[in-house]
C-alpha cells in the first residue's frame, strides 16, 4: 500500500475524550493480518442484556462478514455479545473460503470469550479478493481476552484504520429521568465512501436500555440523516457496517426518547463528518444545503449530484467559485428543477438567482470565500419545502496519488 | 482558461480525410467571443430539402440555444437550413438575456443567408453564466457567408473546440442501389462528458435522402448505442447537442436502409470514442464489455458504474489490475448481480470467477496487460443475455490540473 503518513489538514486537533460506557470492554492487538508494526484487530465484549442493532451496505457484492452480521442482527439476544474487527483484509469476494473464515473466527471468539456464536459479530476492512489469514486472528484471541478494558476505545479506533489518517471518535451525554446516559462511538473510512444503507465501519455504544427492534428502527432513521448524507468519491464499499450496541447498564430506558435520539444523531453526524474530513486527499470540507425542493428525497438527489460531481470537487480544490458547474449538476441530477427559479449561494454570498448571476455578485468576494477550509454551498430550488444537507470534500491530486497505487 | 497545449496521447495521428457532402457548405471565423488568436464560430449552410434531426441534453438547466433547437426540430422543412456554432461561451444559465442572444443571432443568420429563421439552429459551448457577446458573432456573418465552401469541414471541427486537444471527424460511405451515399461528421468534447440523450456538440451530414421523422427515429436509436455509452467524468453538459442533416443531394432514399443505419452508427461511434480519447487528462482508453446481465439496460447500468468509478479510473491510471474495485462497482450499481456467478477479465486474462479470484490468475500477467494504452475490461454477470459496451478513460492528475483552474 501507499505510505499514508500525512494527517489530513481537516483532522480534529486530537482524539476526543470519550466517556467509558458501562458494559463494554475493548482490546486491540497486532495480528499481522496485512500491516506490520501497528494494531490491526480489535475486540469489543458487551455484557449480557445488550441490544445490538446494525445497518449494512446494500452492495450486491458485499463481503462475507457483512452477510454473517445481517443474518444475526435481530436474532437471539441472550447472553453477552462480541464484536471483532480486523483491518488490512476485507474478506470480500473470497467465495466459500470467505464464509469459512468468518465461521472459524466467530467460533473461536465464542470459545475464548463464552459469548454465544450467534452474538459474535465481525467486520473486515482492507484489500478485496485475498483470502483472510484468519489463523493469525484466532492465534491472538487469548491475548485480546486478557487485555479487555473499559478505557481503550481510542486504541480500538486506531486498530480499525486503513487509509485513514486519524482515528475517529465522538460522544454525547443526555439526562433522562435525572440520570445520565452516555453514547460513545468510533468510525473508520476515507475512500470508497458513498454509503447506501450504512457506511464504512462504525461502532457506537451506549449504556441506555433500548429494546432491539426499537434500537434498530432508531438507527435506520438516523443513518438516513447522517452516514447516508456523506460522500467522498461516490464509490460504495463492500464492507459498510454500522453496529449500535445498547448495554442497558445505566438502567435508563431510552426507548422512544427524543433527547436520546437527538444525542445519538449528534454522535453519528460527528463520526460521519470525520470520515469526510479524512476523505482521501481532501483539503476542503464542504456542506451542501439544498432547500426549496419538491420533496426531501429530491433535495438529497440534488445534493449528492453536486457532492459527487468531479467538476465541482476539482473547482473547490482550485478555490474557484465556479457556480456554473453547480448549475450543471442540478441539471443532470434527474430531480425536479426549474432553471429560472434556482438560486445558488457560497456561504452568505448570493451568487445566482432567477436563472442568472445575481446583480450584486462580485466574483472577487466569492474567490476570497473559497479560500476557507470549511465551505457551505447553498442551493434553493424555489419549488417547495423539500430539504436535505449532505457533506463531501474536494477532489485533489492527493486522491489520485493514494488510489493510483494503493491496492485496496 | 488553462492553457491546454499538449495533445492527448490517445489522439489519432491526424484528422481523417472526410468526403465532401453535396448540399453542405462550411465557413469559420475568428469572432473573439472569448478566445483570441483562433477561430471560434462556424457556420454550415444546407441546401433546400435537407432533413434535420437532433437529440439534446436532458439537463433541467439546459442552455438557451438547446431550448431553441428543441423547439425547431421536427418543424417546417421548407427552404435551406443553417447551423451556427460558437465556442468560448455556452450561453447557459443566462436568463432572458440568453434567449435574446439566440434570437439576435438566428435572425441575423436568416437575414444574411436567406435561410428561414425557423431553420436556423445554433449551439454555444464554453463558460456557463456569462452573457454571450452576440454582437461579435453577428458582425462576422457577412464574412462567414462569403467564405462558405464544401471543403473546410476540418476548419469547422477546429472552430468548435474548447478544452479539446484535437479536432474530431469521422466518415463512412455505403452503396445503396448502385450509388454511393456519404456520411461525414464532426464532434467536440473533452470534459463534462456523460451524455444523457445526446452529447457535447456533434454535427453529422449525409447526402442521403431520409424524411425527417425517420431520420429522427434512426438518430435516437443510434445515440443510445454510441454517445449515450461514453463517459469521461459522469458530469452532463448543459449544452449537449447532436444534429444530423440529410441533404438528399445523392438522390438515394436511405429511409429504413440497414446498411445506411450501420454506416451512421460507425460514424457516431467513431466520433463518440474520439471524445473519450480526448477526455481531460486521459492517458488510457477503456472499453467495458458487460455480458450475461438480466437485461441490456442492467448491463449498461453496470458498465457505467464501472466507467464512472473514481477508484477504478485511478487504478487504471496507475496501471493497477485492481479487480476488487470492479467487484465494488458492480455491487453498488443497483442492477442485478450475484457475487458468486460473476466473472471479470482484463483483456483475455480471466481474473475472477465464481465469487473469487480465478485459480489460474497471475497478477504479473494482468499488471503487464494494464500497461497498454487501450484496455478492455470484461464482466459477465452469469445471469442472462443482457449486454452493453461502454467507453471511458482514466482519471489522472491531468484532469485535476485542467479542472481546478479552468473556468468552464
Amino acid at each position: 500500500m501507499a505510505s499514508i503518513t500525512k494527517v489530513s489538514p481537516l483532522a480534529p486537533a486530537a482524539f476526543p475524550e470519550l466517556p467509558a460506557i458501562d458494559g463494554v470492554r475493548f482490546a486491540t492487538v497486532e495480528a499481522g493480518v496485512r500491516y506490520q508494526g501497528r494494531t490491526d484487530v480489535m475486540l469489543a465484549v458487551l455484557d449480557p442484556g445488550t441490544s445490538v442493532a446494525g445497518v449494512f451496505t446494500r452492495s450486491a457484492t458485499r463481503a462475507a462478514p457483512v452477510l454473517d452480521c445481517q443474518e444475526k442482527i435481530g436474532g437471539p439476544s441472550d447472553g453477552p455479545a462480541a464484536i471483532l474487527v480486523n483491518s488490512g483484509n476485507a474478506n470480500a469476494f473470497t467465495g466459500h473460503y470467505g464464509q469459512s473464515s468468518v465461521a472459524e473466527v466467530t467460533q473461536a471468539v465464542s470459545k475464548t470469550t463464552g459469548v454465544p456464536v450467534e452474538r459474535v459479530f465481525t467486520s473486515s476492512t482492507g484489500v478485496i479478493g485475498e483470502p483472510l489469514p484468519h489463523g493469525r486472528i484466532v492465534a491472538q484471541l487469548e491475548a485480546l481476552k486478557s487485555g479487555l478494558s473499559r478505557h481503550v476505545i481510542e486504541d480500538a479506533a486506531r486498530a480499525i484504520m486503513t487509509t485513514d489518517t486519524f482515528p475517529k471518535g465522538a460522544s454525547a451525554q443526555v439526562e433522562i429521568d435525572g440520570k445520565t446516559v452516555s453514547i460513545a462511538g468510533i468510525s473508520k473510512g476515507s475512500g470508497m465512501i458513498a454509503p447506501d444503507m450504512a457506511t464504512m465501519l462504525v461502532y457506537i455504544f451506549t449504556d441506555a436500555q433500548v429494546e432491539q427492534s426499537a434500537l434498530q428502527q432508531m438507527l435506520g432513521t438516523q443513518t438516513d440523516r447522517t452516514f447516508n448524507c456523506i460522500t467522498v468519491d461516490s464509490d460504495t464499499s463492500t464492507s459498510d457496517s454500522l453496529l449500535l450496541c445498547a448495554t442497558g447498564a445505566s438502567g435508563v430506558d431510552a426507548t422512544d426518547n427524543a433527547a436520546f435520539a437527538e444525542a445519538l444523531e449528534t454522535v453519528m453526524l460527528d463520526l460521519a463528518q470525520q470520515v469526510v474530513r479524512d476523505g482521501e486527499g481532501a483539503t476542503k470540507f464542504v456542506e451542501i444545503r439544498v432547500t426549496g425542493a419538491v420533496t426531501d428525497a429530491d433535495a438529497k438527489v440534488h445534493g449528492l449530484a453536486i457532492a459527487n460531481s468531479p467538476l465541482i470537487k476539482t473547482a473547490i480544490a482550485g478555490e474557484d467559485p465556479n457556480w456554473g458547474r453547480v448549475v450543471m449538476a442540478i441539471g443532470k441530477s434527474g430531480a425536479a428543477a426549474d432553471r429560472d427559479l434556482l438560486s445558488i449561494s457560497f456561504g452568505d454570498i448570493l451568487v445566482a438567482e432567477k436563472g442568472w448571476v445575481s446583480p450584486d455578485y462580485r466574483e472577487e468576494d466569492a474567490a476570497e470565500y473559497m479560500k476557507a477550509q470549511d465551505l457551505v454551498i447553498g442551493v434553493d430550488l424555489g419549488l417547495g419545502a423539500g430539504k436535505s444537507t449532505v457533506w463531501t470534500c474536494d477532489l485533489t491530486h492527493g486522491y489520485i496519488e493514494i488510489n493510483a497505487d494503493y491496492r485496496s
